[in-house]
């Protein structure tokens, strides 16, 4: 077990309803709030103007039109801009994980001089960040109870992931119902981002039987209520108990005291997604049985059992081989059952650019260090496997 | 799933030789500290000398002797006099479970003008409490990781479970290594202790797969490393994963969104320990069977029928009333066999207080709203055939 030094301080309020504690919540930071959304979805859902009728007595400033991937130029730039103009004292994101990830980027920003890419690139420490009130529609990416924000570039086909203790959520707002309207597809990739955030922790060494037993009952329980959310939308339990699920994905408390495992899966999948704007749960879908069938050897072996039989049940006596062979292929055949395109030309990226995409990779993320270690050639292996 | 609001703030520091960072976390808070421990096992083990050493530019304050199931008189108001007079800025529990309860019960007293014990009955609700910082030595209670107290009075036999979020430790230090020379009775204790912690979460309605697979884990981890940490007292991964898993036990992440339980065992065993001053995991151990065999019927069936698949791994092919008994069954022969006395006379209680406990137990503890509820009556004989 590897030492580690542990904090997630955020507080969840959780639940039907629970919106009503909204102004008790933002009372504590003063009257100035920058309320950052989307396209438009939660309009349609009367959050929106629920909203603005609880925080009637605060001004609001708003900052809306946040992309999925969300861009350093416009919405990052804008929203420092913003914050800095109107001496902004709280941040309010209304949405996904890529409106909260940006408004991370946002609240760091606006508490820094320079240009907000030397905190974002790591060139330079952010010393502190406004606070950030989160609520939530779409179970996914667990940024809601993490301290990390995925930011892209597009100039330099860069998907960077912010990791900084002080872009902690103060606050989250989990009410299930919001995401009763999120489409199979989007509810699916959740579901692949969600799965994915506990391969990439589950998949390493120095694992503990607490650990394991931790991830096993997150693939257990995502996987299951992620099906019953897929088939009835307005399931409520299935919804709520898919949202704390995913809630869990990426502050570390699933692998404490693991060693790192090098994320690789969100290496590869963060250059697709920066260089086809793809939908990260789908790219991390198609990429991870692939990435799995590649990196399976003796070494990684007793993992891939473990996981067969903990996770989907595989019979304990079969040959070792045969039960990890398996649990690929129930990996893969799971994201399929749930409507995920499973290859990359279905989601618009074919052979053109894959050595440049590889060769970045290689380059930025560090997977020579993995769990099980890549090079450009593995890399560019898993991509073409992956077509 | 039920609505709920949760927040644990402390950072975990863990590991081998981590309290080279004390100095750090200590400088945060100002130069007075109130140094809490117990018997004097942290001067055997050296790591009292180590603290003053890494505190010798610290003004440092004493209160020791404070004792197992610790008392509000005289160790919680000498701690609340002390920091009072000495204007003190910081506690440092250095000890198990009972220090740093105290040292809670301590921190919000020394900022109340009344009778602490006012907070700890609840009848007024502190509005600060002096920061703490601990190092633990015993694996147990999960008191590092939690906003609970147990305080002891002895004159009332009152034995108080005080809970409130100001007093959650700011920082927690954890040195398996610490834990090398704890007994193996208080090892043992240890792990009944924490065995315990997550029953009274896991046997309630409105259970996930989510929280239930977590609590299994919890489970399985504890015996497995509990007993390898019995019969090798030196074995760091084993000491290392224990002292995470009770970290877990009583801050709420095992169960968000269930019912509210009632904690029964520690209801009951609170008063054993207050009226016989026993050990608490002792008093635990020999309890729980008893418990769960009182309130199996066919509404708890299906509980126990998981617990004895999930945990113990039998036979799911059984009869479910024999899967249950099997399951009731392996937990009494687990604390057995980690050398627990299993009836109440081993550890000094005859039958000539039953009905006196039982009817303070059915006053004070509310069992009558338990997941299974019990009336004095219930208790009573949860009480006899423990004996």
């Amino acid at each position: 077990m590897q030492n580690f030094d542990y904090k997630t301080p955020t507080r969840l309020i959780f639940g039907k309803g629970v919106i009503v504690k909204l102004p008790e919540v933002m009372s504590a930071f003063g009257k100035k709030i920058l309320l950052t959304y989307g396209g438009g979805s939660i309009k349609k859902i009367g959050l929106y103007d629920q909203v603005r009728e609880l925080l009637k007595d605060f001004e609001i400033i708003e900052l809306s039109g946040i992309q999925p991937n969300p861009k350093y130029d416009p919405s990052v730039l804008d929203g420092v801009r913003l914050c800095k103009e109107h001496k902004i004292d709280v941040i309010l994101s209304v949405g996904g994980g890529s409106v909260l990830d940006c408004s991370k980027a946002i609240a760091a920003g606006a508490c820094y001089d320079g240009d907000p890419w030397d905190l974002i690139s790591y060139k330079v420490k952010a010393q502190a960040a406004l606070p950030i009130v989160d609520i939530l529609t779409l179970a996914a990416t667990g940024s809601e109870y993490d301290a990390a924000s995925v930011i892209s570039r597009t100039e330099t086909n860069d998907k960077i992931g912010y990791i900084d203790p002080v872009v902690y959520p103060h606050t989250s707002i989990l009410d299930p119902t919001y995401t009763f309207t999120v489409s199979r597809k989007q509810t699916a990739a959740g579901i692949a981002d969600a799965m994915n955030h506990v391969m990439e922790q589950y998949f390493t060494e120095d694992t503990t039987l607490l650990n394991d037993g931790f991830c096993e009952s997150m693939f257990r329980s995502l996987m299951a209520n992620g099906r019953k959310c897929i088939d009835n939308p307005e399931d409520y339990t299935a919804r709520a108990e898919m949202m704390l699920a995913c809630s869990y994905g990426c502050n570390g408390i699933l692998a404490l005291g693991n060693s790192p495992s090098g994320w690789p899966c969100h290496g590869i999948e963060h250059a697709l997604s920066a260089y086809y704007d793809i939908t990260h749960g789908e790219g991390l879908a198609i990429i991870t049985p692939r990435w799995m069938r590649h990196i399976l050897n003796d070494h990684t072996l007793p993992r891939f059992v473990k996981y067969g039989i903990n996770v989907f049940g595989l019979d304990a006596s079969l040959p070792e081989r045969e039960i990890a062979e398996k649990a690929i292929d129930a990996t893969y055949k799971f994201f399929e059952s749930i409507g995920i395109p499973m290859h990359l030309r279905e989601v618009g990226i074919d052979d053109s650019r894959l050595d440049e995409m590889a060769h970045h990779i290689a380059v930025n993320e560090g997977l020579d260090h993995a769990y099980a270690p890549l090079s450009e050639q593995d890399i560019k292996e898993i991509l073409v496997a992956s077509l």
